[in-house]
């Protein structure tokens, strides 16, 4: 692999735990170095393909970092055929062009473009979604035929909480979860993750503090911090976050609010343990601070079955949230909050300031879908389901990633596997996604950075028949990057597999 | 009217201009006083209807009011059964109960329970929504039994940028409109309101400066707000906002962006010329300050159609919004905004971070609805009817309101109306409600705060047949208060009228 030596020389280090994406990060880097006349006007960018295996950064990143050279003005020509550097003059800048790049809020985290937007050939661990196959498609088709038979709910908005009979009919729902609660104490959300933003807009003053695990979901903090809060995570270990740890936090960092997964935790697929979910709920009535608990992997269980924290939760500080995204199907983007009354109008003002209301007719689908019994029937397959799918990821891992440390989740979709050392979970997962299979580093899910020796892998996101090919693609990564870090034994098992 | 003295002499007066809504202006007062012994422990609270009648606010203010006390443990009671207040004794609080009121964001602005919400024999000319006989309801019930015959809609996610078959229909729809744009410029948002969000999240830092119309549309500033920034309002007159104290305002305050309804504006109905179209492009162009353009209502014409900023747009400096819910039905929860493509990562990131992706059967509904041609169908008679209730409102209001002045608005939803003196609009809502019509108080819409003397009044919300029995019932409430202010001609006038 030859690479100019200009650019050779930039040294360019990707810092997946800064909160700057790593395109915009080449994108600085470069621009940089133009304007400091590192990289000479009309010197030739060299070709996607290559400075990504270079920088062992995904091809999509250079990609992107060399459309913003151009939206910047920096480059000419197509990128891709052997794009230009080009003067930064400013005098030839269109004079009312907006630097788009530079007025992005400091809060702002760009989405890398997603691999698997982008290449169908990809087999995908990476994600967190339901493979098409996993959902009731006959029953919500059946629902949503039915659905459109009523003309109101395609011509009146709903009410910002939500569509009454869904909300009756998640009650029962909610009921076979152990929380007993009432129609005024549920709003009905655009799926969970804008459960977190109604929370967010409705608790979080800017500065305040927010506790949750560490790792946890990154749309969580991202949620929180672009609401200005200040996130902390707090340690956990095979049981679940330790009390001990959160309890300092409350003391140290008096936060507004703790964010938790306790049930088959994402992304390590953990349970809370019952002793000390109850500990939890102690230490945070002591301190009157608020739960928001995050249960949308409730019902995929496999073993043992816990309360949820609002179940035990006889103080009521817990808001509690649920998802259709993650059991049902994600395309209804509908997930639900369950609070305390005195909070509901506070929760109800910020979903009105973020999108008003959420659409009358996916809930009339998912009405439909609950109440003629479907879930209910739908469940044990679904889990019997994933669990086969656990157990051929976990079966295939063991041929062709033996060096891979992970325990078998109990539930929900994630396995948490701890890489060999000196492998670092971005590398792992750039090396992957060029080998054609896609897995969440565990930088992404680090609330405080830093660096991670983890990789997620969702096993309810690709086809059944996928799953081998995955891991066998995800090994050789393993071994090439093994390979570069000077390993002897992962050389022989290279050579070996050719 | 008998208001128990010690209520009385509170001398409660509602701030409408404060950040913080009436009802918890009103639970403040009532708890300071409570807590200071001004309201003694086992005093009965005066019924909702009183006390609002005697407070000139709306009876749900009071409602909510209680409602919070209670919460807050220092009311027992059936509220609207004579509620007694109790002592408020901490340590009979229960130990772990949170104080939610207390832990609301400082950016939170409560929303008012609607009115129109809880009493079905209100007419409303209060909210800006579409009266569901406007909606081209049979179209999209055709629409939507084709959608649901493609699974994928039910069980796929959509992309982040919505689905590219919706979002190929939506670039016809602006062409129409005189933008040309493609694929890559064109995000699917959760209406119109959630778009404002996207754009907030993508590019405000806590602490930047946005600049918008005075008055303008309260969710816009809300959303503003919520990201973090200071929103400072630009003042208007009949052609729409003025160019140049807008150049003064962007000197002045550096915004990020400026926020524009130049086409039919909510809530004056406005169009801003042509002329200062063009000024305002060169001014924000010299600057290099985007402008978001509010283009909701662009459809709705009724004389001169004039091109939106977008269209005019040779700097690449707009992003602009649409949405489908002010012309064909806000059910769908649909809208769309068009950025240069430099942008376009930032804002699918923000959507990403608010609830990932907008569903895709709504927009598979809508994408029909477009594609079968039944909105160009749709829109000239729906046009039509719209311009026959503006005209239906304004002749109502010459008979039962004379002394409302208003100029006919040539397009949109809205007619913005000024009271006569010394009348005040909050005060105007409130008597208004009182006497069973809804109207939107001009408070409402100033970013800036104040007090405002022009009520809006949508001619879209209420049934046609209402339109007239509406006016009349705000110029009962108008009557009255005019009495109250002690204006002898309205005195006589309301006995005329008995």
């Amino acid at each position: 692999m030859v690479m100019p030596a200009t650019f050779a020389g930039l040294g360019f280090q990707s810092d997946p735990t800064a909160h700057q994406p790593i395109y915009l990060q080449l994108t600085v880097a470069l621009s940089d170095a133009i304007r400091a006349g590192r990289i000479a006007v009309g010197a030739r960018l060299p070709s996607e393909r290559l400075y990504a295996q270079y920088l062992g950064v995904s091809r999509t990143t250079v990609t992107a970092a060399y459309h913003e050279l151009k939206a910047m003005g920096l480059v000419r020509g197509y990128v891709g055929r052997g794009a230009v550097v080009i003067a930064d003059d400013p005098d030839r800048a269109p004079a009312g062009t907006v630097p788009w790049a530079l007025l992005a809020s400091r809060l702002a985290r760009p989405a890398q473009p997603s691999s698997t937007a982008t290449d169908p050939a990809l087999i995908s661990f990476g994600d967190g979604w339901l493979h098409p196959s996993l959902t009731p498609s006959a029953a919500l088709a059946a629902a949503a035929a039915t659905a459109v038979e009523d003309p109101q709910v395609l011509i009146e908005a709903a009410q910002i909480f939500g569509l009454p009979v869904l909300r009756e009919a998640l009650i029962d729902v909610l009921r076979a979860n152990g929380v007993r609660t009432t129609l005024s104490e549920v709003l009905i959300t655009g799926g969970a993750q804008q459960g977190l933003n109604v929370v967010a807009r409705a608790l979080i003053s800017p500065g305040d503090a927010v506790v949750c695990e560490s790792p946890t979901w990154h749309g969580a903090f991202r949620a929180f911090r672009a609401a200005g809060a200040e996130v902390a995570g707090v340690a956990m270990d095979r049981e679940g976050v330790d009390p001990d740890a959160l309890e300092d936090a409350l003391v140290r960092l008096r936060p507004k609010f703790v964010y938790l997964i306790p049930t088959f935790h994402c992304p390590t697929g953990r349970l809370l343990s019952l002793e000390r979910r109850r500990r939890i709920l102690e230490i945070c009535a002591r301190f009157r601070t608020p739960i928001v608990e995050s249960h949308v992997y409730g019902d995929i269980v496999f073993g043992e079955r816990l309360p949820s924290l609002k179940g035990l939760d006889a103080a009521g500080i817990v808001i509690h949230q649920g998802s259709a995204s993650k059991t049902i199907s994600p395309a209804l983007r509908l997930g639900w909050l369950v609070a305390p009354r005195a909070v509901m109008n506070l929760l109800a003002s910020a979903k009105a300031s973020l999108d008003l209301s959420t659409p009358a007719l996916t809930q009339a689908v998912l009405n439909g879908f609950l109440r003629s019994g479907a879930y209910a029937r739908h469940l044990p397959p679904f889990r019997a389901e994933l669990q086969a799918r656990r157990d051929a990821l976990l079966a295939a891992l063991a041929v062709h990633c033996p060096d891979l440390r992970c325990v078998a989740p109990q539930g929900g979709l994630y396995l948490w596997a701890q890489l060999p050392k000196p492998l670092r979970a971005h590398e792992v997962e750039a090396a992957a996604a060029y080998e054609g299979v896609s897995v969440r580093g565990g930088e992404a899910f680090l609330p405080d950075g830093g660096t991670s020796s983890h990789i997620r892998l969702c096993y309810a996101a690709p086809a059944l028949d996928e799953i081998a090919a995955g891991a066998q693609r995800l090994g050789k990564a393993l071994r090439t990057l093994r390979q570069r870090h000077g390993d002897p034994a992962a050389r022989a098992a290279s050579f070996a597999s050719v």
